[in-house]
Formats: C-alpha cells, structure tokens, sequence
C-alpha cells in the first residue's frame, strides 16, 4: 500500500501535541509557508503564513524577522448556532455540551501537499455533521490557495452559518508588523493590504467562497468576511471552495488589483483543476527529489517528510530570497538564513533541483554588496557574509539572547562577530553546485565572484604570527566553544578555500579569460594577492596532535575538563544545560563536532584513515549533539568510515528530529539543516555518492537491513538514476 | 538490524501514558503477570502482579475477581537523601529541587521478555545518577521473578542508600483481599504470607539481595525490607540483584517454605545464569509461534507484540487455569475467562503451543461439574458452561453494572443468563485442537466429554415451535442487541454442535468403543436423544431473506433503525456511545457482526459466496467494532472473501487495538482476543490456513505491499514451515 509510506496522521486529536502537529503538518509552495493551525482557531495556537522576503524590524526588536502575514486561513462554522471547535471532553456531565468533538484525523499527504482534516461534530441541538476541511498552497501557481470544506449532515437538520474571513489582526508573537491595514469586501470578494512598518513591504490578499449561495459580504476594519447559511437535512451535504491569492510589492507594483485578478481567475478555475495542476507538479518534484528505501518504513517516512519540507520552502521562482534555519514553518530564528542554507538544505537541492540551489544562491549573490560592507566594517577587504541574513544582506545577528526569565539575565552572542566560516560555506556550496551542474554560465558570471571575494576577506583576515598564519576568535560549528583561536575547522577550510580560489581563478583564466579579467581588477586581484594566499596555504596553523595523530579542535582544547558524555544517556536533554552555562563553558563537551563535518565536508583531505578513525574516536564520545545539524553529519562520516553501528545511531537520531521532536523546540519551526541532512546522510553517507573525475560515483555500505536504496541526481542537466541493493556491491547508475 | 522490530521503547518518560506503559510494558512467564510500575512507585500507579487461579469473592462485590498479589518489585533508593522519583519538571524555579530526571528511556524487548528501565537522576546534592533497572520473570523456573539494578555514579560522590521490599499492603484498587498477613525478616531474606479473605488461598513470597554488603534486614508488618548503603565516588558503579520467589497453595503445601528455599537457591544459581536458562526458553517459544512478515514493519511489531502477551499469559505448567479476557496485565474483567479463549486466544496456541492449549482445555473439563451445575439450576441438561469463569467454575457474571456516576442508575447485564454461544465456543476449541494436534487421547479421556454433554444442552435447549426449532433470548456476539430470538450465530452454531457431536460419536464408537460406551451410559446418549438432535439439524431455524439472499441476524433485525456507521467517521469512540443506550437498543448497529464471526468459523458451510458476500455488504456498514474481538475477524473473513482493502483495514485497525490504545481503555489490561485474533487474521485469512484432507493447506491472499509471511505450525506433532511471498502463488510448506 503505497499510500502508508507517503502520509503522515494524527489520530485522534491530540490537544498535548498542538504546536508540534502546526508545525509537522504546515503547507507551502515557496512562495509562501502556512503552519497547519485550525480554520476557526484553537486556544494558543499559533498560526501563522510566512511569505519569502517579507522582512521588518520593528523598534522593539534587535533584529529584523520575517512578519506573519493576515490569516487567509480563516473559516468558522456554527451548526445550529453551536460554533465548531476542537473541544473534545464534556465539561459538566449535567449539561448538555456546547459542542463536543466526537471524531478527528488530520493526514497530510506527503506526494501532493494537501493536508486534511475530518471531524464528527456533535452541536448543543444535538444535530451531528461530519466535516472535511482541505487545503493546499498551489504548487503550479505560487499565489494561489487554496481549500475545500464538505459538511455533512449526520444526525438532525441543522442550521449551518459558514463564514470565511482574512484576519490582518495578527502579530509575530506580539509584535506588531503591519501598517495602513485596508480591507476590502465587495460582492463575494475579500481583500486586505497591508505595508510593513518599517521596511515598508506592501503585502494583499484577496479571497473569494466558492460554490455557496446567497453570500453576504461584510466589511470590516481588519477582517473582511463572507457569511453565508445553509439548511441541510439528513445526509444531505454541501461543498464549499475558498479560494485565496496573496501578492506583495516583491511581486508587483499593485498587489491589491494583482491579488483580486488572481482570485478571481483562480475561482474560476475551480478547485478540482487547480488541485490537480498542483498535484502534477509536485508529481515532478518527486520524480527528481524522492529517495525509496526498502527494509527501514520508519526512514522512509522520515525522508519524504524531510524532502517535504525542504520543498514546500525552497523558493522555485524567486532568485532573491533564501531558506531560513525554520524554513517557512514557524517563527524560530526569525527567518533569518544561516550556514544552514548553503551546507545542509542546499546540498540535495543542488543534486535533484538544481534551478532552485541556483536561486538559493543568486541570494547570496545579490547580497554581496552586504558582504563587502561587513568586512570594511571590520577592517577586512573582500566579502565577509553576514552570520544571520535576511532581506538586506546586513549582518542581522542579535547581540544578546532573550533576558533569563527569573533573574532577567541575558548572555552575549557573539555568532555574528566570530562565526566568520559562513563566507567559506558559500564558498563550498558553489563550487558543489558548480561541478555536479555543470553550470558554467553561473559560476562565470556571478559564482566566481563570491568565492573569489570571499578569499579575499581571508586573506586579509588570516595574522601572521610566529611565522605561522592563525586566525584567532572564531566559533566552529561547535559553538559551545565561543572566540576560539585556530578552529581547526575554520583554519583548515580557509585553506582548503584559498586553494579553491587559486584553481577557480586558473580556470577562468582558461576558459573565461574576460571574467577573469573583469574579476581580477574589480576584485584586485594582484600577484601579491595572490602570492599571499599560497603563503597562507602553505602556512597557516592546523591543530594537530602528532604523537596521538589526531587533530586538535582547537588551541588548548585538550586543557578543558573531560565529561564524557555517553555517562550521561538517555539523558532526555542537552548535557550543556545539565552542566550550566559557566561549567559547559570550560569543558571538552561539545555541540557538534567540528572535525567530523570537516571529515564530510573535505574527507581524504583531513587526513589517513588511521588519522580519521582517531578523530572520531576522539569526539564521538565528547560530543552532546546539542545542534540539530550534528547527527546527520555524524551518520555521513562514520558510514564513510565504516562504523555501521554509529552510523545507524546518528541516522536514527537524526531521522528523529522533527518527527519525533527530539530537540523539544518543534514549535519553533522544522530543521531545514536536520532535513537536508538526512538527504546528504543516505547518499553522500550510505551510498557514497561522489565525483569522480569520470562523474558520479557510489561507494556505498548501507545499514544491514536496509535491502535497496534507489534514488535520481542531476549531473551536469542530465537525471541519473542510482540503486544500491544489499549486499552491496549491485550498485548501478 | 533485527532489534528494531523485536522491541518496544518509551523515551522520554510520558507520564500521561503512565497506565498504557503499565499494561504494554508487563512482564509475565504463564505463572503470573506483573504491570510495568515503577520500582520506586509513582502517583497513580497502578502495581499489580496477578497470579493464575487466585481469585477471591469479596462480601462488597457482585463477583469473585484474580487478586492483586503484594508487590514484589518495591526497590526504593535515594541519592544523597534525595529518593529516586521521576518527576520530570522543576517546579520552582527558585529552589534547588528534590531531585530532577534528566533522562528516561524503557525498552520491552519482546524476544527475551525483559523490561529495561535506563534513568539519568540528579539529586538536590547536584549528585547524578545513572540508573539501570532489568526485570523478567523467569520461564525457565515460573516462580522465579528478577531484577538488577545497577547504579553508576556521573557526577558528584554520592552516599546511595537502597531498600528492597516485599510490599504486602496492597488491595485490588481499593478491596481488601488479603487477611492474616505474616512477614519474615531474618538475615537477608524477607518474605510475606498472606492468605485470600473468602476464598482461603495462601501465597508466599521471599526476596533476597545479591551483591550487596552490608545488608540490614528489617522487620515491618506488611512491608518487610531490607537495606544497604554504598557511598561511590565519580565513575564507579555498584550493581545488585533481586531475586524473588512466589509460591502459592496451589502449588504446594506450604508456600512459605518453598518460596524461601527457591528464593535462597536462585539467588545461589545467579541473575545471568537465570537470565540466560530464561532466554534458552523464550528462543524455544519464539522458534514455534513468531510470524514474519517482511513489507510491514509496523504489522511486525504488532503481531510479535501480540504473541509476546499471550505467551506471557500462557499457563504452560498448570491444566487447571485459564487466560482471562485481559490475561494478566490488568484488573478489567476481574481476570474473568469469557469465550475470548477458545475462540481468539486459543488458535494461536492451538497451532503453535499445542501443550499449553491443552492445559486450557483442561481447565474446562475440570470445569463440567459446574457447566453441569448451572444447566440443572436454569432447568436444563448436560452441560451449560458459565459465560464468565473463574476458578469455581460457576456463573461469575455480574449482573449489574457498576452505578452510573451520576445519577446512580445501573444497567442490567444479562450475558451471564443468555449468551449461551460459550458452550459451542469450547465444543470449537476442542475439536480444532484434536484435529490440528491428533491428540486422541485427550479427546477420548477429555474433549469428548465436553463437545456432548454441551450437545445434550443444546438438545434440551432447543425449543420446538411451529414445527420448527427456535432459540429465544440469545445474546450472539453482536452484545448491542440483548435477549433476540433466533440469533443467527447461535441457531447456526448449535446445528455445527450437534452435527459435530454425532459424527464424533460415530467416530468414538470406530476408534475408541469403551469410551463410547463409557460416555453413552454416562451422558445418556440414548437412541431417542440422538434423533432428536438429528431433528434439531434439519428443522432449526436460521434466519435468512431469501429474496435478498443474505443472512438475518435475529428475528425482526431490519424492523429497528438503520444508521450507517461509516457516516459516524472518524469517529474516536464507539458508535454506540454516541448514540445513548435506548437509540442504540434500536438501532440496526453492531458492536460485532455475529454472522461475519461465523463465516470467520465455518466459513463455506454458511453458503455460497454469493451469500457470503451479500451478508457481507449488509453487516460490514452497520457494525461498529465496538468490542475489541470484531476487527481482527472482520479482517480475516474479507480477506477470505477477496476484499482486500477491507482486509487490511481491519487489520490495521486490529493492529493499533492495544498498541495504540484504540478502545481507549488499555489501562484495564491487553486485550486477549484481539491479540489472537491478529495471528488468525494472518494465518487464517490472508495466509488462508486450512485443514484439507489431505492435511494443511494455504490459499493465500496477501495485502500487496506485504512481500513474504513466514510461520510454524504443529499438525500432528510435526512442525511444518510454511511461506508465503508476494505475488502470492509461491506459497510452501
């Protein structure tokens, strides 16, 4: 039964679990994101629909986030006068209720991105519907929403009173985005605009009921609804279409009239015909991006899952936005776009959507101007990205976390200032996208660029000391280790990026000799320039430990206190937050391990096998896997190691993630990095995916029972096809 | 990797599901039963170890119930004076808190029947803890019960102090049934004795601790301990064991003194020693009852899952006991055995632990005097078996249910007079086993004896009407419609047992003439008797619409209101609920449909397929499934009907009944039925395992995205193998 492993339930309802299901089951077509809350609400909930690029930093904020947009969600029922809600125990057995919940399943179809929600409804009148709400972002129309509700009459005939709002009256948590709110409401038809407070984004939507008459139309300051009532007898049903548009000042000069054309002709369509353009155009997104395993249903699930949520965000049509570390699935991290991006959500893009990962990266591109400023702000030259990103390309950080809720401490972040590897991580995802594409169009006219302006920031970065380049204060992946001097990983991937550069600028000199000049003297690329990178290669520190052959992750790492960290399983959280702040602090826990994504990042480059295995075993044990991005890298390495046992461990936590919200912050949104991670877990890990000078390659060593792994990469336009079976060694291409 | 399939775990603690882990997770080895509580207790648990046969008639209840034994998992620790708890939040903040669990994981492993505890606890000191807790109760020696703790210190030096107890002070929540409870305390071994109020049944229990110096041992009234103190220093460990033993007079003349010398004498041979002769037996049980389905994780799980919790329940060294339709996980249905047994439980061991179906036969033909009994008090002859049993024997039906608890009203139960089907139900049982097992011994010694002397009832049961035979106030499965006349289960049923019981005759007289005779002068077989059973064949009445060509379910059946139950989707209780007692009595639904459970039981006799199928699209809308034992059949009845979307349905459905706690009552115990029902539905229905002349045959009919079934079964005294692969056609023996 196919459908089993392309679906997700809840069943019954489970109240507990509310912000987890609002962000598991959240819909998308990366245009827009909307977290799957109900049509007529539930108490704190928490909906929210986040469109890409709409950014404002309002007064009250230290940094900018993207805004929740109105509610186009809206829908509320009453039978019989009886409001339907999810209230599902009798409060007082002596009276007759006001509405119980008597059934309740949710299913989100993975293949086509309808979610689905079927409810039994008993009213105070004692009459008993059965509804069916559906709703999908349309995938072949990036504006359009939409969504179906089927009532049924069970038992009585009721009274249905239907009406369908847009609810400007939202806040990011609290925070207050939107200005100039106008509604609309006019024969059928709802609208609402609105402009962002400060950075003055114009966003409209307009929404009209289909199939339902007579409808009355009923203005209103900030939510614009249609009201309609039907009488319906036993078994009799009625359907209703809600069919809704959204454009913004991103799109169109006059989102409003853009808006009402597009609802207007979307109704026509009718929903049948929309959902079915929808439906083969994810159909196509799956063609390219599914990975099947056979012999593990649970990865399976989690892989699809995963791919769901990098799809739904990843914007198809849009080359001046990114993904940000929630995706469009909540409001953690306010958006905001990390390394997360480039190194783990991009990668199967890259491999099975390469015009989306060239988008994503048309983003960094556009931001360059931001870069550079950043690095003059800090005495560098070149391009400098910015830790956290959002529409502007500035450096948008936050300085200090959110004050402690009792002794209104707060603690200094200082990821903006010294996380400084995030330039080389764009680096590395060109150059990955570069080579699996083919796309030397790209890297000629705007991928170039960026890895050569970046090498210029480290090559005015890097200081000379004791006749060794160091690079002093960073933070590493592992960023329980705060302004750390010689990051093995980020020493050792400033190297491996200025070799890149040096190759990159030979090539171009080869085969775009006018790029090559254009970028040599926009970007000053001198002889001694030059010159320095090579002595920088040849000369910058690399922490090793040469009597134990095993790296060192940074500068007296070694000093710190030991704590070894399986003592602690099954711890249920972080052993950071078990050990406090200041105690975490000065010992060798760590978040992640930065040698082991160094290990997947740049492999036989780190070192010998021998030099491998003792990284490992140096940092498995050390570290908390206290970032949602270190398990899948985890799995990646240590199958490519051959450590099935690990390596399986890693894959399940990893696979756990957000299904199984196992970091305990689902609310906040999916783990867009957990999810592309897992993809480059299976087959950069297992499979060992590869380029080899002839192309793709698979060295795989799957987990003993998985029986078959088939999945497609795109190389350089063409779609390949690869199965691994088990026992390996049946690998084709 | 094989583990993934062979266990269940709960991680994080889930304090919600405090009761569903309690059943899920117990333990047992066919002796006695013990729910998955706490060591150390927790607030609203709910321990109890149930021991076969113990039952007990308190004056302040209707009827006699299985008792909760005293509590032999009592270990209580505490860590710097902090006691062990699992409470999982700090509730104020401000305060050091009493203790905080920071980690949590239990793991069932099915294969072994071992419960695993893994805690992280710190105490108030900041002393952490990791705590390892194993249980099993032995299957190589039943009255053996173990637990190893082992404690290893993470942080901090900690002073440990450990008290291990016998805890006698325990009710059956909230009724007494123990009186003259004496303790033993003397050293290192505790012990309790305690005899059962009414019914004067003594149990002994003794413990003692291993590994551990020095020991205190302390005297208590009803909770005998004892306790040692071990202070550890960072890393170190200290691990101990507790072995119990339990023995009752039932086994022996004086349990006390057996349960101390096996207590002493296993704790001599040692926890891994036990461990591993535990483990050698369970192999054994697994080798002979496990099904593997490969394509079906979760199916997998459930139905190892399943066979775990009826092998667990299995009394295999006592003839003298039965499973009650909970087995011994819980206290619903007061450990009561209904037809549950013969009909669900049964097959499964029938066909795979032939032995231990015979011990339950056995229980019932120890059993005749009192079926003999309630016939001559209801004015009947032969034997009328009770519709719930105990250990007397006698009608152990309530006939009351508890007080609503509002209003105080109480319903009248009436299966104890008039679900007579429970007589024929046992006939089934004995002659499946006799023609799987070949047992003709216990046939003529035993079965026979039961299948006609519940044919004599039938034979005075019968009531001539009109010139045919009727059966008026029937209770068939369908329990929604009380007190019907001419159940179409029960007429039909009764023909197959008196048409059974004269070819049994016949045979007896062939095969074994003295027990013929013996049998025909004892039951008083007289030519007269015979012949009228042979009228009661050909003239009974059985319900059918021969203008519709389908079965009736009882006289009037299509007069009472139709209500289509898929209309009621998706539903989260019963139908029947929703509707109130007195619409639901008039209502055309079913809580089970009695003619789907006797195609599921003799199949082609019911008619022709087009019959079958007719009665199929009558009953299947109509029925509710809201008794536990309906999905399982529903499953293998249109599996054998070709309906495979059905099928699986209602296996899936079947699957989740105790795993996902579909009937929302799991806190009262596994649900016996629906767990054999599972093995039938894959054996019987989509393996299609029938007896052929010639011997076992398939004629399978597999949900398609299952690849292979593979399973045991004994015919004859011989195991056979048989596999089935998909596309079905590949089947062997």
């Amino acid at each position: 039964m196919k459908r089993r492993l392309w679906q997700l339930n809840e069943y019954p309802f489970h109240p507990e679990k509310l912000l987890y299901y609002e962000t598991i089951f959240a819909i998308g077509n990366g245009y827009l994101g909307t977290r799957a809350t109900f049509e007529e609400g539930y108490p704190d909930d928490s909906p929210s629909t986040l469109v890409h690029g709409i950014f404002d930093h309002a007064p009250s904020m230290q940094v900018p986030e993207l805004v929740g947009a109105p509610n186009w969600l809206d829908i509320k029922i009453t039978v019989d006068g009886t409001p339907l809600r999810m209230i599902t125990e009798i409060l007082d057995m002596l009276k007759p209720p006001e509405g119980l919940l008597l059934g309740f399943r949710r299913t989100l179809e993975l293949d086509r991105a309808l979610l689905r929600r079927e409810v039994l409804f008993r009213a105070a009148s004692g009459a008993t519907v059965r509804v069916v709400f559906e709703r999908f972002a349309s995938l072949a129309d990036v504006h359009v929403l939409c969504q179906r509700v089927r009532i049924v009459v069970v038992e009585g005939t009721p009274e249905i009173v239907v009406e369908s709002g847009i609810d400007a009256d939202v806040t990011n948590n609290g925070v207050a985005h939107w200005k100039n709110i106008q509604t609309h409401a006019a024969d059928g038809l709802i609208g609402v605009t609105a402009t962002t407070q400060q950075s003055g984004y114009t966003l409209s939507m307009a929404s009209c009921l289909n199939r339902v008459s007579p409808l009355e139309t009923i203005a209103h300051d900030t939510r614009p609804h249609v009201r309609t009532l039907v009488n319906l007898g036993q078994n009799q049903e009625v359907v209703f279409d809600k069919i809704t548009s959204v454009y913004t000042s991103r799109d169109t000069v006059d989102p409003a009239q853009a808006a009402q054309n597009s609802a207007h002709a979307a109704a026509q369509t009718g929903y049948d015909a929309l959902l079915q353009a929808h439906t083969d155009e994810w159909a196509a997104y799956w063609r390219d991006t599914d990975i099947e395993i056979e012999g593990d249903e649970r990865s399976q699930v989690a892989l699809r899952f995963t791919a769901y949520h990098i799809l739904i965000a990843a914007p198809r049509h849009d080359d001046d936005v990114s993904i940000g570390a929630k995706t469009l699935s909540g409001y953690g991290y306010k958006g905001h776009v990390f390394w997360d991006t480039e190194l783990f959500i991009l990668p199967p893009l890259t491999l099975s959507q390469p015009k989306i990962a060239r988008n994503l990266l048309m983003y960094r591109y556009k931001r360059l101007a931001g870069a550079r400023r950043k690095a003059r702000a800090n005495g560098y030259e070149g391009a400098m990205f910015p830790w956290e990103s959002t529409d502007t390309g500035e450096e948008t950080t936050p300085q200090w976390s959110d004050p402690h809720p009792i002794d209104g401490t707060r603690i200094r972040i200082w990821t903006g200032e010294h996380e400084q590897h995030i330039s080389t991580d764009i680096a590395y995802a060109i150059l990955q996208y570069w080579r699996w594409s083919g796309d030397d169009e790209f890297l000629m006219k705007y991928g170039a660029e960026i890895v050569l302006d970046t090498a210029v920031f480290w090559g005015s970065r890097a200081e000379e000391k004791n006749g060794r380049y160091e690079l002093s204060q960073q933070i590493g992946p592992d960023e329980y280790h705060e302004n750390v001097d010689n990051s093995v990983f980020t020493n050792r991937m400033t190297i491996w990026h200025l070799v890149e550069a040096l190759n990159l600028l030979a090539w171009l000199q080869k085969h775009a000799p006018t790029d090559a000049e254009r970028l040599t003297a926009a970007l000053d690329l001198t002889p001694a320039r030059l010159a320095k990178w090579q002595d920088i290669i040849n000369r910058m520190v690399v922490p090793f430990d040469t009597e134990k052959q095993r790296h060192i992750q940074f500068d007296g790492f070694f000093d710190l206190e030991y704590i070894p960290v399986p003592n602690y399983e099954p711890r249920v959280g972080g052993v950071w937050p078990m050990l406090g702040h200041q105690r975490a602090l000065g010992s060798q826990v760590l978040k992640q391990a930065d040698i082991v994504m160094l290990m997947a990042l740049i492999g036989d480059q780190v070192g010998s096998r021998a030099i491998m295995l003792n990284n490992w075993h140096t940092y498995y044990p050390r570290t908390d896997h206290g970032s949602s991005l270190s398990p899948a890298m985890h799995a990646w390495v240590a199958a490519r190691l051959g450590l099935m046992d690990e390596a399986e461990y890693m894959f399940d936590h990893a696979a756990g993630i957000d299904l199984e919200d196992n970091k305990g912050n689902i609310r906040d949104g999916i783990h867009g990095a957990a999810s592309g991670g897992l993809w480059q877990a299976v087959v950069f890990g297992f499979c060992g995916l590869h380029l080899a000078e002839t192309g793709p390659k698979l060295d795989p060593r799957l987990p003993p029972h998985w029986k078959r792994v088939k999945f497609n990469v795109y190389y350089r336009g063409e779609r390949r096809e690869f199965v691994v079976e088990n026992p390996v060694g049946v690998a084709r291409a």
